[in-house]
């Protein structure tokens, strides 16, 4: 039995690296990997295990650098123009093209253009012929064809038109210096220098440079040998089901192996990634021996907690040591990591290559933006580590929070955020913080570190963004803050076609709540539906109210620009079991309701039109139950979660519900004038405009586009 | 016979993109290529082609996020403290794992660390066992392993110890919210929302957000395949030869098509390398004919200019239509950009698959460093659009350039640079400029532009600097100019074993050139041996000549620190064939020398010694010419470029040369205070104070390591 059951201990991530690192490299598990000799053409983004030293000089004779004559540069001494000196062909001058070496006793090669030629004996040159300008043009095909055997070698060639080889002399009018138009042996790389040093990851320039000075293979650091276990007896391989539908509730579709097996590749692995196997001790614990046999590191993914299934702290135990169970950061709170113990030293020895004894080993959390996370945070610097290199730096920089956050006192919050240039200030948004959503990692442009001793950060700080994706994503981005629309989506796939470096981000938090991101300038577009019950206009209004317009003093004001019209109704399971027909059925007792969240246009419509019917708010069973889209509206009614839920027939359609009709409403884009002018929204208008978007929203149903892109306003 | 002869012209660089990307549309050979479908275990890398719409939600049902017990939220309404409600387990409670669906019925659960359990009757819980604490530890491991079945399903298991599962009952003391510790069913990502939009490039993440929304295979780009064929009847491989030896002067070692290969390699491309192929045309336009047959662009690499041999815009010409021959660009002015016409369009239209009728052709030049820049710059954007991508952005940075550049008008130079970050300063020091000197790639850290219609920029130029390496690498550059040393070679690579984030990037301009440097603020230390015929130190007196000591002023001051102390000599032919003995054979009119460039510590040195016996340097024969470095000089002396030249052992003996050895020399470090006291030095003083680095000097032969890291002086 085991007599040691490790706990979930909450340490710093900087005391749980150290306290790692200090047990690998006693265990003598941390170190880079052996070489290995490839071809070269096979180095590409591999690491030299050793520095690459010139074999042999490039070029490695004196070189000409131009067509023309090879002489010794002696021999053209005193000559000018009116003494001009002459040279016999193929005894003091010798016909080279570019890159055939000087003959013995040249040293200097006359520009085919600037040689004057007469046979020999000497004669006058035909006017035209002789010219510079015809010798410089190409010459007539047949000549270049009949001379390709002789040119590679020397002597010069016996013959040619426009006085280029074969006998006679040249007229030399002026003395020209010493390697002159000679590349000279070593010009690039002299024999036995440094071409590249150890620890150095191989370019296309790098390898051709070793070519070029010798090498035709490099020693190279071996790939770390990386396998991924996925543990859980819920797990299911969605390409092992026999289709969708034969997903139970219960199954979790495994993907995070493929997540962290296509990140170590990114590093530069090897990656075996196992099948799931059930949590079971003396299976997690054999599949786990049997890989420490032939990689050089082991991930355990999930069981890494400390509940009853959790056995992955007691299988790293009972095969090595753990070192750290469990560190402070968020999200990835529930990580392992240990050292595997060599079973048998010499084998171990022999596998890692390395002289080490001991392997390390990690439980990662199953969460799936959890387990990238830590995996990137705390496995990556292993991997370079062994490759002999440091990670790269992701590039940093300052933005202003759009939100308030609060972040739980001990714990590094790793919070993902999308950032984007508005105007003169770079914004940053948070994404949703839950530790299972992975979308917060696909639509992150970057991360924000909330200190271990922080509370959070207040809306408008200043925090610091390491980013993900390269500097000028940020300034490709277009920042739309406001309600939620399927045809958002719709044209961020758009654009992308048309503009692929640009991103449409769409943050969703309502439409009151992007009209107070343009006020905080802090977006460049909205989407918006807020009705004005007593003009029946959209939007108007609430621009007046928060100054966004000229008319309120606002020194830019902003464009109301017509988008779709849309039907709202109610959300109802397929067959509408209840029967549900009207807003007034929302007081039945039998009846439950999912809302929209504060500031949704649809709420404001929902309170209105209960306004207009006498209906309180409190006789509404649910009301105070939201979701932030239309999508998350539908799927709380597809699963039962609420029997109803006000919102747009392609929600419901999407999800094969039913929908009863109730009003038609407006939705359309709100934008400062001076994003509505500028450059990067251009292409964003110009495929709001066009047919093919038009069609495709059509295309979705329960939209109108009759005046799509039309100026409705400037206010 | 070919009615058409391209002529070389000179056309700016965007006037030669524009009429290739014309033509390339008219030829409707432009576009991005076809989809295919992959698992998406193999899409790392790829682009999509196709939005990516959720499946399935995810979570496709509502899942419990915490280990504990299933309620419905109204069941606990009005529980206290004092007044606590109770639930039968199993009727209105009910066991869940984070991860399991939530019971019919229920909407919330209560973690497990907050529930009191009671058996059925209800009696009081006994010490310690009922205790929160203990509650939220591991149960015993049998437990865990006896249970592993039933876990994933329920109705909860049947039986547990602390109150985890079973009959009985539960005791709740308030009351609790619907939904908490629940993850809802699309939580993470609701069934048709839009996951990744066309056009994007797959993460890690990507990956798992499409498996985790229904797709186990995703649409995306075809790879492009590009065709590289070498011509040059001078061209070998050098994996094909018979040891170095085979090699003959006029034999150049192919190695553009393993660069060119790696570039496409990492654009995304399929890359075919052909054999390199003899000067003829019928040749040439055969393999050229037949690579387009299954690629979708080919390049011809070398043959792009206007001499005899240079076949390729004929094969152009014959096989479609030569847009540009010949662009204003240095390095890479011989260029030819072409469309290649389809002779069988049907056939031709299938294989690309964009409805294209031609595809593009293009000539590259020879000249190394020449064809990978005009690879990158003309043929990257071509591969970018194929895939549906823009070419990511290079960060740029403002440098201060170190040496005047002459820029011939007319053409847009591109500038090699490294650059690194001295004090406050970011300097950026040209790399040979010459079209076949491939080590300028390997070298630089950016590139400089120097637009068409200028002629240069002076020292100290403010210069944007387009980064061929992460931001970071500036920072981690520590700029050696000065005297060469084959050493400084040595200690580079020992650094980046040390710290592969550290580069020594050393540039050679001798060791007056290198104190200039320090005086001008560009480098963190000069290597230098300038000796005083006076006192006999060495490069005390031109430190307080050049201002650079607190004696004269300077705030800071320099550290002079001990390297290494080498032997200088003659290196002369293997055998001395005539008889090099002293300085004196220099003034024979049958001897030849090299010299070193003006300013370098060894040409001080000779000019000492020749004046000591009274040897006027115009008695040198050779006294003009010059080489920058040790190596160099005995590279000429080997290919009998030279008779002699003055240098050190270490140089003769890595050619294999003879040495006469002449008078013992001291080269050390001169090192601004503050640099030497500074955190990015700080390893490279540990390393040059380290045994294994004197122990491999001292193997080269030559060298005298005593004393080395120790202070001289601090002036």
């Amino acid at each position: 039995m085991h007599n040691k059951t490790p706990y979930l201990h909450d340490i710093g991530l900087d005391e749980a690296m150290r306290a790692w690192r200090a047990a690998l490299i006693d265990a003598d598990a941390l170190g880079t990997l052996a070489s290995e000799s490839l071809p070269v053409t096979e180095c590409l983004g591999r690491v030299t295990a050793a520095p690459v030293w010139a074999r042999i000089s490039s070029p490695h004779y004196h070189a000409s650098a131009m067509d023309g004559y090879a002489v010794a540069a002696d021999d053209t001494a005193g000559a000018t123009e009116t003494r001009p000196k002459r040279l016999v062909i193929g005894q003091q001058a010798f016909y080279v093209d570019t890159g055939d070496p000087l003959p013995a006793g040249t040293n200097s090669v006359i520009m085919i253009e600037e040689v004057q030629v007469s046979p020999s004996p000497p004669a006058p040159l035909p006017e035209g012929e002789g010219s510079t300008e015809a010798r410089a043009t190409l010459p007539p095909l047949s000549q270049g064809e009949r001379s390709t055997e002789a040119h590679a070698t020397l002597p010069p060639r016996p013959q040619g038109e426009g006085g280029r080889g074969g006998e006679g002399e040249i007229e030399i009018l002026a003395s020209i210096p010493p390697w002159r138009h000679v590349r000279p042996m070593g010009e690039d790389i002299v024999a036995t220098q440094l071409v590249l040093p150890s620890n150095h990851r191989l370019r296309p320039a790098d390898l051709g440079a070793a070519v070029g000075c010798g090498h035709t293979h490099l020693a190279v650091r071996r790939r770390p040998r990386v396998a991924i276990i996925p543990t859980g007896t819920e797990l299911v391989r969605l390409d092992a089901l026999d289709g969708l539908d034969a997903l139970k509730p219960g199954d979790i579709v495994e993907y995070n192996s493929i997540v962290l097996g296509a990140l170590a590749e990114e590093w530069g692995c090897v990656v075996s990634r196992f099948d799931p196997i059930p949590d079971d001790f003396d299976t997690i614990r054999a599949a786990t021996a049997s890989a420490l046999e032939d990689h050089d590191l082991v991930v355990i993914n999930a069981g890494s907690s400390a509940g009853s299934e959790d056995f992955t702290a007691r299988v790293i135990d009972s095969l090595g040591q753990v070192i750290v169970h469990g560190i402070a950061i968020r999200p990835g709170h529930p990580v392992v990591l240990g050292v595997a113990r060599a079973r048998d030293a010499g084998r171990v020895a022999q596998r890692i290559e390395t002289g080490g004894q001991g392997k390390p080993i990690v439980g990662i959390p199953g969460y799936p933006a959890a387990a990238a996370m830590t995996f990137d945070l705390l496995v990556k610097p292993l991997i370079y580590a062994m490759l002999g290199l440091l990670p790269p730096e992701r590039p940093r920089l300052t933005a202003r929070l759009t939100q308030k956050v609060y972040s739980p006192m001990g714990e590094d919050e790793f919070l993902r955020v999308t950032v984007g240039q508005v105007g003169e200030q770079v914004v940053a948004t948070p994404l949703q913080r839950g530790a299972g959503v992975i979308m917060s990692l696909v639509r992150a442009d970057g991360i924000v570190r909330l200190p271990r001793f922080s509370e959070g950060e207040h809306a408008g700080a200043a925090v610091t963004v390491e980013l993900l994706r390269p500097l000028e994503t940020v300034r490709n981005t277009i920042v739309s803050i406001g309600s939620h629309d399927m045809t958002l989506d719709v044209l961020a796939d758009q654009l992308r076609r048309l503009r692929p470096e640009l991103t449409l981000a769409s943050s969703n938090v309502g439409s009151y709540g992007g009209l107070l991101a343009l006020q905080r300038g802090e977006a460049h577009l909205a989407g918006s539906h807020l009705l004005d019950e007593e003009t029946g206009q959209y939007n108007v209004k609430t621009i007046h109210e928060l100054g966004l317009s000229r008319a309120q003093g606002h020194p830019d004001g902003v464009v109301l620009l017509r988008f779709v019209g849309r039907v709202q109704g109610l959300i109802v399971p397929a067959g509408n079991p209840q029967g549900v027909a009207s807003l007034l059925d929302l007081t039945r007792p039998d009846v439950s309701f999912i809302n929209r969240q504060r500031g949704a246009g649809t709420r404001v419509l929902l309170d209105f039109e209960l306004a207009k019917l006498g209906v309180k708010r409190r006789q509404v069973q649910g009301y105070e139950r939201q979701e932030y889209t239309h999508l998350a509206v539908a799927a709380a009614v597809g699963s039962g979660m609420a029997g109803c839920g006000l919102g747009i027939l392609a929600a419901a359609r999407a999800l094969g519900l039913d929908f009863v009709p109730l009003f038609n409403e407006q939705y359309d884009l709100v934008i400062p004038r001076r994003f509505y002018h500028g450059e990067l929204l251009a292409p964003l208008l110009a495929v709001i405009r066009s047919p093919e978007f038009a069609a495709t929203v059509n295309a979705l149903g329960g939209y109108d586009t009759a005046g799509i892109g039309q100026v409705i306003a400037e206010l």
